[in-house]
């Protein structure tokens, strides 16, 4: 019975989780009384929200609960480095069904600890409800620094696009998984538990990034929000586009003919979601660290009626787009 | 096709309900990039997150679209309050089927409109997904204005509990719904739209309030964590509990035989939770403004093994507590 977490109970299971988590110099008071207080040094807090819903955004057949613990906090911080943000607290809405084995929640939270301890910032408060469908709710906090938050509107052409982090590799594991394939790991490992690169956040705002975002849904569609807010057009050099051997290795494992490899791992650099890298625009005097990948440049805005304001070698990106309430 | 949110889509419904928040002066950046940034004037931040689940804690029968989108901010601001904060920035995670009618989200969009504006906080980001089963996730942040928080632990001997705004209402309007009676209406009001005391907080801090929190779970519930975090007991006394009379309308269509329907009243005071009153506990010596409402004193910790921290006239209060994960 006590395997379960409604036989476990809700304050006892709150006990047990909250006591996994440590504290960090942001935190002037964690969980356990009717709101957390955080350190906002200067005097600013960036917050950010994501819900993660069984059978839409992780399968339990397909991720481990330390999986899915490591992704709640990884896609939220991803959001806060992208604003040129220092992740300093997280709060965690728990909603499950009671049958849940105890073991998943306490798998869950270690992932969600270890998540927090790559990233930087603490766990401080949280919820914890019953209900049919078992969903995350994950709110991240940042401390900016005393920097301008970096924004999707102040992109000028002339810019450099660059990106950093994996790019298509989440899009090839899920791929991977719906056949049943064990391989490459880097993919599935990748679509199970992405790696931001949090600290190439506040790392490109200090170069003086003009616009900067988390790459959620697609590198072209994430940068298409970024045209609209600023005015402007990408155009991405497919040459630039240079796919990680995983990569290449997932779409010949798909099926990608001879000869064609290179492009259908492009295209998924492209198309493929969840990843978390960070796409950013620099003016073009900035030197990047080698780990900043320069995939394209920022141009004027395209005529009137023109709608793909993202190109690849002059080519217009199909905008899949990815709606949540899209039956699938 | 266009009547139902997806048919109209993620992102024709995220532009749609965002048009509808109004900004204040503590949104520095607002809904529309990767995180907000919200003002934190002092150098922290006061965050508090909870979830609402349909079927658990609200019906769609019983409550309107304005009602649910009310009470999502009201208990989460209660908290913001319960600190001695003032409320600033909102994110809601919506999780809803496909099928959810579009007037629905408007709705709720409104009631989350109209009750920022009754506690002076503003929505600055959120998340929408599909889910089976309508969530609702909200985090409420806000500002101490330069006073230390007010928690659960500091409350001692000699000190006089009080609280104000309502006791019992809502459990009482749980009551009369459960039985499809439709009056008083002052409880079926305050249990589909609770109304917490939100200026109440920043005073009691100000008047020196050594605890305070939410009442939400019920009265004795929750002042059993000051005594715990405090180390203390609570001496409630019976004669200061004055029911509203509404409550005690309420008790006797609910069956209360005559001569008995002010001790019914005194039970839902004490065991009704959702009401989000606030409870504070203050130095005897502090002249508390009439809204506050004195209903005991606090007293030394009670001998080991003894399990009621909270008395009513020396009476051991039964805990009945309210576990998410029970089945009921």
């Amino acid at each position: 019975m006590l395997s379960t977490i409604g036989g476990l109970g809700e304050f006892a299971l709150i006990t047990r989780v909250t006591s996994q988590f440590p504290r960090t110099d942001d935190v002037i008071l964690g969980p356990g009384d009717d709101a957390a207080v955080v350190a906002a040094p200067d005097g600013r807090t960036v917050a950010t929200t994501d819900l993660l819903v069984e059978g839409r955004h992780f399968r339990r057949d397909w991720s481990s609960a330390r999986d899915v613990g490591h992704r709640a906090v990884a896609q939220n911080y991803a959001d806060v480095a992208a604003m040129g943000a220092r992740p300093t607290g997280l709060l965690i809405g728990f909603a499950a069904p009671p049958e849940l084995p105890v073991a998943w929640a306490e798998e869950f939270t270690a992932g969600v600890r270890d998540e927090c301890a790559l990233a930087g910032g603490a766990v401080v408060g949280g919820d914890t409800v019953g209900s049919r469908t078992l969903t995350i709710a994950v709110t991240a906090l940042g401390d900016l620094e005393g920097r301008a938050p970096v924004r999707r509107d102040g992109a000028r052409p002339g810019d450099v696009v660059a990106y950093t982090g994996h790019l298509g590799l989440s899009a090839a594991g899920l791929a991977l998984l719906e056949r049943g394939l064990d391989g490459p790991a880097l993919c599935l490992s990748e679509h199970r538990r992405p790696s931001p690169p949090y600290v190439a956040g506040p790392e490109a705002a200090r170069l003086g990034a003009t616009a900067m975002l988390d790459v959620s849904d697609g590198l072209a569609q994430d940068l298409g929000h970024v045209c609209r807010a600023s005015g402007v057009s990408v155009r991405l050099e497919a040459e630039a586009l240079r796919p990680e051997p995983e990569l290449l290795e997932a779409v010949r494992v798909l099926g990608a003919p001879t000869g064609k490899a290179v492009d259908a791992a492009r295209r998924l650099m492209v198309g493929g979601g969840e990843d978390h890298a960070l796409a950013a625009v620099f003016p073009p005097e900035v030197v990047l660290p080698e780990h900043w990948h320069r995939v394209g440049t920022v141009g004027e805005t395209p005529e009137t009626g023109t709608r793909s304001t993202v190109t690849v070698d002059g080519n217009a990106v199909e905008h899949g787009g990815w709606d949540h309430f899209r039956r699938d």
